[in-house]
């Protein structure tokens, strides 16, 4: 008999894997965690019963969570990552040369234990990088209590449920807005718009209260079922995303980082919505 | 107890979708017809357990198909669609003022037949448009008789498997080229590039071989599994794709057509793939 994992995120409709081989099951503090193998995706991560990562399509999140604020910003030094316990995005930004700095808060040590054990080849060592300073705790009481300043702050959260509410609210936007240097940018998982459009519209509407430039931009990740993925943009340097392709191409050159998903092109496209989720920016 | 479809498209990874009620379920001389409501994607069809469209997504796709090549083209009269039997692909052609005729030829009369019947808001009356001249036959067939000739012809076919493999032929896009005036477009349904990498890869390397312009460009369709979606782009006037976006402004507002996804934005920002993709187009 075949073992099925069947997402639990919506209703009446569903994506699912077949089992190859259960990595880990179990529970912390916080959450369900699981992890296996799956042969069209490769080893993946699901929390209560949703689906986190795949070894497979992993960078089409991170890569974008990650370069479309530092080539936007041109000179990222200290970045803060608020979740990602799969050490994906910190080993995004960990590619920056710039970087002095990467201060990552993840509220779930088992999730950060089991994803360095089972998935490596995602971390990539980041967790061991001279930069880094983990920090497994709760992000909104880290925001709510630091006096530290970044120039990008990325919120890489689950979807607001179980442990992560908080971290889709007012008073957390705020407290990330006041720890960002001048032309400081804020990156949040904004969800699938087709079947989570509420998500966009809140923070966007939160973001355009307190921020000069507040926006959303798109990737589309295989696993995260429905279409497009938007990742909120938030920056009172309203000069920041109009930096023209040629100067993205020359940092993105300089810095030599090197990409599966991202191209410089993608910097400028991904801020061109299609209309119904345009709509749902701008009617924020 | 509730029942659910389970798409067969891929081994080790399925969408499911609980059917609240089954519109009609039968067998044509072809494949197996299934169309059914769900709570979230509206009214969909499926033929040989494949999802071809949902009444809350087809726009992402049929805008798409239809928009690009009409508004790079700037006149298009004559146009041509090789399947699409649920009529949405002809709605959008329609659309233009300057459209004079549009055939279709669509291989299974049962899917045209229960598609007007229960999927009406799809086709909007497209069916009954005095310039639309439906023949039920073969594609393959007809574009190797025809004489007839066309600015933009569109393959709005299901995955190549079942009658439509040879639609992702070389004799046959060999063929839809005789068909094409001056400043004629080959658009195509390319498949998911990340599920589906060999299908864009091959037409790519086809419409390279006879076209001097040969790409694809992106959407992402929600009930399409698997993240963007690739529409083959094949024509012999390298200058159609470097239109300005001023011009494809002036052209959508002129056209007064209006629409749910496509914005002029995208006829630029489609092209504009992810890393991978690009690749696999650039390796073809």
């Amino acid at each position: 008999m075949s073992n099925w994992f069947s997402e639990s995120l919506y209703n009446s409709i569903s994506q699912k894997f077949e089992i190859k081989k259960t990595l880990f099951e179990g529970r912390s503090d916080f959450q369900d965690v699981l992890l296996f193998e799956n042969d069209r995706f490769g080893k993946m991560m699901a929390l209560d019963g949703i689906v986190q990562t795949s070894t497979s399509d992993e960078h089409c999140y991170h890569e974008m969570l990650i370069h479309v604020p530092f080539f936007f910003h041109g000179n990222v030094q200290r970045v803060l990552i608020i979740g990602g316990g799969d050490g994906g995005t910190l080993r995004e930004a960990l590619k920056h040369k710039t970087i002095t700095y990467a201060k990552m808060v993840e509220i779930d040590g088992l999730v950060v234990e089991q994803c360095k054990k089972h998935l490596p080849e995602i971390s990539c060592g980041a967790f061991d990088d001279p930069r880094t300073d983990l920090l497994i705790g709760d992000g909104v009481k880290y925001m709510a209590e630091t006096s530290d300043m970044y120039d990008v702050i990325i919120v890489d959260s689950s979807d607001p449920v179980g442990p992560n509410t908080d971290l889709f609210g007012e008073s957390f936007y705020k407290n990330c807005k006041k720890r960002l240097n001048q032309n400081g940018i804020l990156i949040t998982q904004n969800g699938v718009p087709f079947l989570q459009p509420t998500e966009l519209k809140e923070s966007c509407a939160f973001f355009k209260s307190f921020f000069q430039d507040a926006s959303a931009y798109l990737t589309a990740v295989p696993a995260y079922y429905g279409g497009y993925m938007a990742l909120g943009w938030a920056t009172d340097n309203t000069a920041l995303r109009k930096t023209p392709l040629e100067t993205i191409k020359e940092r993105f050159e300089a810095s030599e980082v090197s990409t599966r998903f991202y191209t410089p092109e993608l910097n400028i496209s991904s801020f061109m919505h299609p209309k119904f989720i345009k709509e749902l920016i701008d009617a924020s």
